[in-house]
């Protein structure tokens, strides 16, 4: 065997799948129409603060929904107006568009590589710094199906299938799992000389 | 039923998981142990460059094999050094870092964050803007599952799940897929009226 049979062969033409911690900083959500509704729900779940821009008669109902029946801890700072450059403040780390207007949409993409915000213009794949996919989500478990853009409704087919093909509790599990390893951790020999990785944590 | 029953209830906690696009661009991994191979195959696969800074003698046998043979366009630019700030050139899109010190992993994270380069040094939560997930591959097709950390090995386990789950050709049926929606686009009405989002393609 050789070194070259050893290790993995490199596949190209893959994304880097990433799990973005975006946890209490400003995402800038322009649009507020049925694409814009699942993008807002992604970030609402990782906990960001969101800060959308759309003239209030393009809101659909449920984004309309989402703005107007906040808590007294408001998540969402809505803007009842047209993107214009101003709504990109330093504070945003994140770019979200999904709006009709080409020129629109590229005059944000310019604005936000400049700043450099990572920027995401639905349906525009070059003007896209990262992908959505298709998700299932249980507790701490997550699991994105991408096709790179091949096939986004078979991507929903097979993240069907694969929620069927798990346990009802495999979300629980996680939880507990984690649960046990910051408890062993804790009293681990060792645990206290840094961040090393210990092998034989599962 | 209430409006707030219409609408998917906003489950705190996640991640926003992304399918990245660095093809072409450059990416920065310091370090060049076991868990920087597992890094430098999964950019290589998203078809980034790469420049890896490391002292040769840090350098695993795989990621050693990965830079050392390769093809007359290498995709690896290789640094036989320690990291200084000299290496977080303008070009770098993203930085990976994995070595022991969690000093150097500290002054690197706070470099970036200078530039604004998204960056995840290894082991260390608090300072990385991304996690990685256990991924499972098939041409066009990548399933990714993150546990947010909770359990890193559980999410190996379920890796293995999901893929016994899909059909053996479902890379092959997202790539026909990918063929017949470019064709059907391209003499679809209204194809030639701007990247809206056609409902009906598959």
């Amino acid at each position: 065997m050789g070194a070259s049979d050893k290790y993995p062969p490199i596949r190209p033409g893959g994304s880097l799948i990433l799990a973005w911690q975006i946890r209490g900083k400003t995402v800038l959500i322009v649009g507020g129409g049925n694409v814009a509704a699942g993008r807002l729900l992604n970030v609402l779940e990782a906990d960001a603060k969101v800060v959308l821009v759309c003239p209030h008669k393009g809101l659909s109902p449920e984004v309309s929904h989402r703005i107007f029946t906040q808590s007294s801890t408001p998540q969402i700072l809505y803007k009842d107006k047209e993107f214009d450059a101003s709504d990109l403040t330093d504070d945003i780390a994140m770019c979200l568009t999904a709006i009709d207007s080409p020129e629109a949409s590229t005059r944000i993409w310019k604005l936000c590589k400049e700043k450099k915000v990572p920027v995401n213009v639905a349906d525009v794949p070059s003007e896209c710094d990262f992908y959505f996919g298709s998700q299932h989500r249980d507790g701490p478990l997550q699991i994105m199906i991408s096709t790179n853009g091949s096939a986004p409704k078979l991507a929903n087919l097979i993240r069907v299938r694969v929620a069927e093909s798990l346990p009802a509790n495999a979300g629980q599990g996680c939880l507990n799992v984690g649960k046990l390893r910051r408890k062993l951790r804790a009293i681990a020999p060792g645990s206290n000389e840094g961040p090393k990785r210990m092998k034989w944590l599962f």
